[in-house]
């Protein structure tokens, strides 16, 4: 059951001229299940992606990269025109073969689509160490072609299939004017992290229908997801697949967008930005068995990096997420986190720590005033803001997490699921 | 109900000479449950100790540090004395009134003992960000005196009298010659870990009545503790009370130990890191609802930092914990853990993987020759080596972990424990 999670209404998600989507079931892992996802790409689209940081990337990211590396100075009309997106099988661990076949998909598509393979872009979600059945992807491909469609029903069909251990699918759309254009922003995301993992892999696709100088186009892309997809976790481990990709199609025709420090690229960014953070905050929300949403603030370091090092260390500890599903205002286990985040100087004597509005601790002890009912108050709430302040500088930065359910984890679906999933 | 540990058998736990233990009921924090222990140190004996790298450590970690300070280089006759370790309350997160509080114990003791305060250790194990109830402690005082034995049912009675969340005492012993003199070596140790945070913290206490050097005890307590302690996680997460203590009370007559390389300082080595990684290992054992022990083994570092790294990130990994519970023989969660660990430069084309007898991956990919069942014949096993291989570098490290149970998180347990706990 996620948090606060809206149903996607097609109806809200707006078309993004010069991009169609098509679905398919290809039988990847499982038949009579939607399975492949197909966007296909006006001529003169740009994309930029960003990619796990796992050494131990899968077979299509790699694949994605060098084809990005291709395009990349190519002419407008050389530029990506598709996203091939299977579910099922990730890809990933299978060594030279999984290369051999995640080209060969893109191959398959190209020639279908009378492109070079380098303007497709492989993307795959599932489980790990298994051959990629590209025979099944490529002989679904016809299907996918004949149902590409451009509206906000498309888009919901994409969102649900990309889904593997999602509970709900996961959209989000803006629009913006720019020169009296109407632009748009529409994106999809999957993943839902912990305890199924082969699947886990977090996905985001967001598409616009702006022109935008490709440099501005992949900075544009960096700080999207450095606000959003790279702010969440829900269990801490980073997955072989993740990406996220951003494309411009230039179909609305409003005039190119070259920097994003001008009104139009600022009302451009904003607009990616809010929905690459919508999408982020759905994986998050939709996490394996949670109950609820953790905002983890942490103020006055002295650099952005030791903020993020004190607030993943809170929102990955397993004492922490399970104190909040608990509801038990167990503070100590914050400090705690805070204390083992690996900044080296940090004076424990200097520490404040708040739960949403309730001030816990200063200089380091629990205050006087704090009684554990107030503490015990927030703890009870669906979305929960811990902040912590080390005075020590005025660096920020604030990621999100969602506590980690017994409840669910108890449950005999893991390994149920798993064996099914395997067998 | 842990993995392979044996109860403990108090015929089996040598006396040390020089060390007399006495255990009482202090009602910390609920009443009838001995909760106050005391090791009565021979004049003449030296300590050493390893402590959490918590920044955020408990206060009586901190006064243990300022007394170990004061001392060093003091004469033999004005040397440690005791060790005063309470459960129910970690005296951690409390701020200046927390120091107060700890320094009160240990006064309270020196008085009764005719000592400097600075020759009592204090150690607190319990809740965290409450106040220690140190008048009931120093209530206790005479009654955990009376008490002072040195046998082994003593040693096997602080074992039960440290436990906080551990289902069973946790002590080893062992006897070597030195010179011709029979020397003991005995320690206890106490943590479980994960779930139950407030009580989790690992404390280890080793004895030796072999005389011994304070540089050369200190170096033999920190290599010892690099060797044992420091290589067990249950669920990353580190306590700020952990401590690890070694005494050489000088008491069996043996000629002093000025050196580790000579045969005496070799044998003696040998004996204290055996009893500290039995003492270690059966906190993993033990670990909240480990139904595995799990040896995590990298090789083929250039360092033992990164074999570390890739080390803890396997160990660490809440996908990886969950899949040895499910006997799931999923093994790309291992290879995305190395994957993140945080080694920049690796190639995952050359790493192989290795689940005890059976050869998984080679050069990155999936061996063709791997079978499923070979895998879930090991997944289904107690005790697993995990091996992976770098292939670049001649550098290694071990380390030790369980498994992630669902079935003891499930229960109602937790919620319902802390409930009672804190109430």
């Amino acid at each position: 059951m996620p948090v606060n999670l809206p149903a996607v209404d097609p109806s809200q998600l707006h078309a993004v001229a010069g991009v169609r989507i098509g679905v398919a079931m290809a039988g990847v892992r499982k038949a009579n299940r939607r399975d492949v996802v197909l966007f296909d790409l006006a001529a003169g689209s740009l994309a930029a992606g960003v990619f796990t940081k796992n050494r131990f990337c899968a077979a299509p990211v790699q694949v994605c990269r060098e084809h990005l590396a291709w395009l990349q100075g190519k002419p407008a009309e050389a530029g990506v025109r598709a996203l091939l997106i299977n579910t099922g099988n990730a890809n990933a661990g299978t060594g030279e073969d999984g290369l051999v076949r995640a080209r060969s998909t893109c191959i398959a598509l190209a020639r279908r689509l009378d492109l070079a393979p380098e303007q497709v872009l492989p993307f795959s979600t599932g489980v790990i160490m298994e051959p990629l059945p590209n025979d099944r992807i490529e002989a679904a491909l016809p299907a996918v072609i004949a149902d590409l469609r451009h509206d906000g029903h498309a888009w919901a069909d994409a969102a649900a299939g990309i889904m593997t251990t999602d509970t709900v699918p996961k959209a989000a759309s803006r629009r913006v004017v720019i020169a009296g254009k109407p632009v748009h922003v529409t994106g999809i995301s999957k993943g839902a992290g912990m305890i199924r993992p082969n699947m886990a892999t977090m996905l985001g696709f967001v598409a616009t229908d702006a022109s935008v100088d490709p440099a501005v186009l992949q900075r544009l892309a960096r700080e999207a997801a450095d606000a959003s997809f790279n702010r969440i976790t829900v269990d801490g481990d980073t997955s072989t697949n993740d990406s996220f990709v951003l494309v411009a199609t230039g179909g609305a025709g409003a005039p190119r967008i070259d920097s994003l420090d001008g009104a139009d690229g600022r009302a451009l960014a904003e607009a990616v930005t809010e929905v690459a953070v919508q999408l982020a905050q759905a994986i998050v929300r939709d996490g394996e068995g949670a109950t609820k949403f953790i905002t983890v603030q942490v103020d006055g370091g002295r650099s952005e990096d030791e903020c993020r090092l004190a607030a993943y260390a809170i929102a990955h500890s397993p004492l922490v997420k399970t104190a909040f599903f608990a509801s038990d205002p167990n503070l100590g286990r914050i400090l705690a986190a805070v204390g083992y985040a690996g900044i080296d100087d940090l004076d424990q004597g200097l520490i404040d720590l708040w739960l949403d509005e309730v001030h816990v601790v200063h200089r380091g002890g629990r205050r006087p005033e704090y009684r554990e009912e107030d503490g015990a108050r927030v703890m009870k709430r669906a979305e929960i803001t811990v902040r912590v302040h080390l005075h020590r500088g005025a660096a920020s930065t604030t990621v999100w997490t969602c506590d980690f359910s017994t409840d669910y984890v108890i449950s005999t679906d893991y390994v149920r699921i798993n064996a099914d999933y395997r067998s």
